[in-house]
């Protein structure tokens, strides 16, 4: 089945998606019989360009980064439109891949709605939206059945949205905890070995794995969101992100984090969420001093983690990359594939015997 | 949606499961919108029970551990009749838990070969049928619109099959290491902290992890199954458990597992599986000293873990407890609701632009 897809937003990830249907096109529609077609492409920076044929996913993945370059293509120009490349008719899938606004969500918020009312699916690695007014994006889109995912928001391509939904179905999940910023624990690990603060941040800096302004990171606002959407998700909160106690990795003693190992213990920063007996639920982000036994403690580098716990099996944790635009990229398919499966016609019959 | 059940063996995990239904089914009812009666139970030992109006869910999970205790239920006998259990008319999915015999897969082949026979979805924690001859019980199930699902037969509870199935999809899957064996790790474990092999097998036995006869725990053969159904699953494997070469940890030495933590590694046994680049499919089963970094050698006490490698994410771990009635009697659950969500009116219009 052929599948029409409009990108907004050609930065890492949407290049990676891109990349991801040049060299994945065939096994796609040979594993799961899809045929994902690039129609459409609006960017801030590089411009517009439309192609109900299908415009070439390697070009798109390799467009020089310059001011206006989708101009270039066939059906292309300097300037961005993200809304006729949201609303036109042929498109099927929405494809939102900008940058996280944590205060407004935009631009974020009106691509999702203009998609819900123009009847697309809407799938994205955007915290924005889904921190924000998650609650109500899901209803619209159910109201309108359209499908809504956002798998990347939390972890990347590590799909831990998913497994929680999907995976952990019958369970009662009664709380999480995750290692959700791989900057940070990178920065920790490093600490830990030895490094100054200022060194561990430069190295992550260097490396890739922390912003210009590393703020979100360190300071903990990107762990607060995500764990805003997780407790939005798994326990049914309802609240904003400054509902959640925050503490970053900045006032942390280097001395304290090197000391920890040899009484046992590792410094992680921890998003949390806890459903309590009476019901309340419990929220923060603060660095913890994990016991070297927690499966949490073992995740190093720039990896991710979140353990579940739930009440049939107890603890479960996956771990992963928490970033990497191929990484999201994939979280993108992964969501089109989600939406796919609940799109099909039904496999089974359920009361064969009974209807016989 | 009324779904009716068949139980064929009520041992551990046959009464977990009606724990569950006892205890859930009002939950499930709410979330799932599934209402699981137990219309028939059969079982070698405790005898047979068939109420069309569904048993007492409670009553089985409390039945008494005595010869044909199945007789004191309205609709029961002493007797066994696994057919007439399989074959009823008002049942809609069997759930074989009985006891894995690894060489000929029986009775639960003879079982799953009946549910298909007679139009009957069929679940199963027994790794006997599915090792043996999975490939052939899930081409003849698809053939016939019937599900068969076994969740439980790698991981009882943690949901791996459906993690590598469903989160993972539009990876390319290369290769798979797992801690598949509860009682080897928490041997290890206690060998490490200075326990003889002796000392720690015991102790493994006083905590319920080891059977009487640990043979299949600490020789591999529990891991070598496993293996190979992850095999099957994941790689396109075909092949017997003879065909994996198997080493357990009765060989190991306790002064090296003891010494291993200082030189930055610790022992594990791991089920293996990758495909080279020529696409041949490598299997093992062996104790490893894994780097402390690995994220397996933090897996601790008796749970389990498996990390896949593929080409987009990398390294995927999920961890969780590897046995356990309640665990295992999840994972019977999960398998229901997987079924159920492949057998509901499709959600969404995929190409709802292009049809308007």
């Amino acid at each position: 089945m052929q599948l029409n897809l409009a990108i907004i937003g050609l930065g890492g990830v949407g290049r990676g998606f891109a990349e991801l249907v040049a060299d994945r096109g065939v096994a796609l529609l040979d594993r799961h019989d899809i045929d994902l077609k690039i129609v459409a492409v609006s960017d801030a920076f590089l411009g517009f360009a439309f192609d109900p044929e299908g415009l070439d996913p390697l070009q798109l993945a390799q467009l020089p980064r310059e001011a206006g370059a989708l101009a270039a293509l066939s059906g292309g120009q300097a300037n961005p439109d993200n809304r006729r490349a949201i609303t036109e008719k042929v498109v099927d899938f929405v494809l939102e891949a900008t940058v996280t606004d944590p205060v407004t969500g935009e631009p974020a918020m009106t691509h999702c709605n203009l998609a819900r009312e123009s009847g697309k699916h809407f799938v994205t690695s955007n915290k924005g939206p889904i921190a924000l007014d998650g609650r109500r994006l899901r209803r619209e889109a159910a109201t309108s059945r359209l499908g809504l995912d956002y798998e990347g928001v939390v972890m990347s391509g590590t799909p831990v949205l998913r497994f929680g939904r999907e995976c952990l179905a019958g369970c009662r999940i009664d709380g999480f905890r995750g290692i959700l910023n791989g900057t940070s624990n990178f920065m920790l690990g490093r600490i830990e070995a030895g490094a100054t603060f200022q060194a561990a941040l430069k190295e992550a800096q260097d490396l890739g794995y922390a912003e210009a302004d590393p703020t979100a990171d360190i300071g903990g606002s990107d762990v607060r969101l995500k764990t805003l959407i997780l407790a939005q998700e798994f326990l049914g909160f309802h609240g904003a992100p400054t509902d959640i106690e925050m503490q970053g990795i900045a006032e942390l003693k280097a001395e304290d984090v090197h000391a920890a190992p040899a009484q046992g213990r590792r410094w992680k920063l921890i998003g949390e969420g806890r459903r309590n007996a009476d019901g309340r639920i419990l929220l923060s982000v603060r660095p913890i001093a994990l016991p070297l036994s927690d499966p949490l403690a073992g995740v190093g580098g720039a990896m991710n983690a979140i353990t579940f716990s739930t009440d049939l099996l107890g603890d479960v944790t996956v771990s992963g990359p928490g970033a990497g635009r191929r990484e999201t990229a994939f979280a993108l398919l992964s969501d089109i594939l989600g939406i796919v499966r609940m799109a099909v016609p039904p496999r089974y019959n359920l009361r064969k015997a009974a209807s016989q």
